[in-house]
């Protein structure tokens, strides 16, 4: 692949529009008001898999938002690779923090700002790139379909049935997915364990209206010390989640595995610098690595109530609101996980306050095996483009549809992620490395390379 | 007075429409986009006290909002009465709950419905009112001085210092001041006591910027989960305050005091039933009036921080905030515990979180003597026309400025409030009796009338 790199030095300008064109579109799943981005962006979507090669691509309507699916058969005999991404974003609050518009990416420092630069428009376009390269050059060694959702950031609801559905449409020996992030620029990793998500909101209602603070205080149950009070129960003071049978099935992981982890660099003061705070803090016993890796563990995402605004309001509120993400680990259940919150929230809350507990979604951890051929195809991917090979590492975070295409279309799934950690996925200024966007577009097609010529064996 | 009842049937409609031109200006106070409202509700005020009859009136600038003062000089040997009111009100929200807009008030069911109906427009308003028939029928037998601010609602900031620069004008014998509640509509009170506020913001940062609840979850401290623990703490398991030496200065009440406040009417089912919670909650060992009357409390005003739109965002945030007021009992200082709070507060805030906390402002608990004459004017005054004696009670509310008149003019306070525990105020749908509006334009005049008389001897 000599002409790779040349390729990609020419088409770079037009590589960076076309991903421009996906990012302007402010896709965000979770608001309402873009349910007509959401079909733009699926639109544009396909048109630019089929201006990348595609012999078929279309826009296929779910409950929720379309998905958009695509497809180049080259050879019966030969593999059929799946990419998976999705091109909903998450919301862009607190817009105020934002140094550029969050929907009109500029390319500044080396990098794209914007949000979905990384996460996942930018990461799901360098695949349509490197197919592009390698269809435009007679390279495709593997049967490729593309399917790219719009529900990832709200928990991939419609997909599932999507999956159920088109089993046959969908069929592959390997799902390829690029939504996650390497160690470092200089330190590729693939992704071989991703932790599950249960998603839940509480609310507490004391009085049936806002009353005087002086009138009632002290008297009746404010329903916001009320919240404070079970959520700081939530867990205890070596930070272990207190819900019974919590840890049930979190599996125990052998002291080599934890030696061979600690082994992954890792700078603690520099992890420490780069979020600005003093003291790390996670649960008893286990390393900052393992926290997010092997651990489960219980974040409030958003919490809201009584007077918020600028200025004092004496005011004992009605109601206490919170959002509640609980972060799995593979061989726990996220619905058995949901149910255990929802029991346990509800079985403490005291008299003198009424609790509702509403889970809105979740999905499963996963785990991806180092000795199957697509996990050495992107190896040998890496070792090529970045000249050393790739660590196996464990994500923190959750991409619940990879244990769902596991369940129901019975395929494992490879996660050659070029983020990084400091892209700011989810917060204000997303940005991704233009370095990493090139150099996605340029290890990818190696993977099919390889990826083939394993499948052949 | 044998006219006074005719007199207000013959001229309450026009009485209505005054106090609404006052209710429909919506004087926020703590809300910086009313600044003109506030002044346009000030110059208002200024022309009816004029209308009903003073000699002069005029809005006199603050640093902050303007106050009115109007007065009529009778009889250099007659006693001297101030009136103190309030224009400003409380904020609106949440918008979605009240029933008719807060700002146009309507009469219904026997009530007036809007921000202010009570606290303290309808309230200040019956003494314009009364005045002026006292006024057009030659009985004042009183000096009368009024005094309107508009940052009561805020802490009557610039009240304080227009005291001390006003001590000649301000001079008098009493302070009349309707702000406070009755038990109920046949049982008339007056408050002797009123808990002083000390009310303070809370910040917590954790990282510098919203994280990936994924990625950084478990390893990160989340300033939320922080918070809820930091409050929780606040109180302990029998509702008592944890804050070191915040008791100190809280005076033991006797144990025959504590039986004679047990015998004020309380229907603790009614109670329940009118706020619908299932059990109250407060500190152990003291009852509901007790805990609302002679106790301090600490509650939680407004919470908020993350993610709080609609649907799910999967992050670990970076800040928390908190607005917290606490009701503070004669003898406490609003000062000292401001700082107790903080210094606490900031002293437990664990290493991995960065903790701020803004006091907003404060006032002194008040106590008023049963033995002035002016208690006993206010008392025969409410024999005279709800035919029965009046209650002395403890009100859990606070009116900070009049501790503030006490240290400040050396004068004291009578408070012959007329509202009712159910007229919402501060809340949605806020409310005022149109019988009760017309009941305390009857019975004070007969205050004027007993206060002469008692002065004179």
């Amino acid at each position: 692949m000599k002409d790779l790199k040349t390729y990609i030095e020419q088409n770079k300008d037009r590589f960076f529009e076309e991903l421009f064109s996906l990012i302007r579109i402010p896709s965000i799943s979770s608001q309402p008001e873009h349910k007509a981005d959401m079909v733009r962006c699926a639109e544009r979507w396909k048109e630019l898999i089929l201006a990348a090669g595609a012999d078929k691509a279309e826009v296929m309507p779910t409950d929720g938002n379309p998905v958009v699916y695509g497809e180049k058969m080259v050879d019966a005999n030969a593999p059929t690779v799946l990419v998976y991404g999705h091109y909903d974003v998450m919301p862009v609050d607190p817009e105020s923090l934002w140094n550029t518009k969050p929907f009109e990416p500029v390319i500044k420092d080396g990098k794209i700002w914007a949000r979905g630069a990384d996460d996942d428009k930018g990461q799901s376009f360098m695949h349509a790139k490197a197919f592009e390269y390698l269809v435009k050059t007679g390279q495709l060694a593997c049967n490729v379909k593309f399917m790219l959702e719009g529900e990832e950031e709200i928990g991939s609801t419609s997909l599932y049935a999507f999956c159920e559905k088109n089993k046959a449409l969908l069929k592959s020996d390997i799902i390829l997915v690029s939504d996650t992030s390497m160690i470092a620029t200089d330190i590729p990793s693939i992704t071989v364990g991703l932790r599950g998500l249960t998603y839940l909101e509480v609310e507490v209602t004391g009085p049936n209206a806002d009353l005087h603070s002086g009138i009632f205080g002290g008297a009746v149950a404010n329903p916001i010390n009320v919240l404070c009070k079970m959520i700081a129960d939530l867990q205890d003071d070596s930070h272990r989640i207190t819900i019974p049978h919590f840890y049930d099935d979190v599996l125990t992981i052998s002291d080599e595995e934890r030696a061979l982890m600690a082994q992954a660099p890792f700078n603690k003061e520099d992890y420490k610098k780069a979020i600005d705070v003093e003291e790390l803090c996670g649960e008893e016993g286990y390393s900052t690595i393992e926290r997010t890796g092997i651990r489960p563990t219980l974040d409030v995402c958003g919490i809201w109530g009584g007077y918020t605004g600028e200025g004092s309001k004496t005011v004992l509120p009605s109601k206490a609101h919170a959002k509640i993400s609980m972060r799995l680990v593979p061989n726990q259940d996220s619905q058995k996980i949901s149910d255990l919150f929802q029991k346990y929230f509800e079985s403490v809350a005291p008299k003198y306050v009424k609790v509702k507990v509403t889970p809105c979604h979740g999905g499963e951890a996963y785990v991806s095996p180092i000795d199957m051929p697509a996990y050495k195809a992107a190896e040998k991917a890496y070792e090529t483009t970045f000249g050393k090979r790739p660590i196996p590492t464990r994500s923190g975070g959750s991409i619940p549809i990879v244990a769902g295409f596991e369940r129901i279309l019975g395929v494992k799934s490879i996660l050659m992620g070029f983020g990084l950690g400091s892209d700011a996925i989810h917060s204000p200024n997303e940005n991704y490395k233009v370095e990493h966007f090139l150099k996605g577009i340029e290890t990818i097609p190696y993977f099919y390379k390889f990826y083939a010529e394993l499948m052949k064996k």
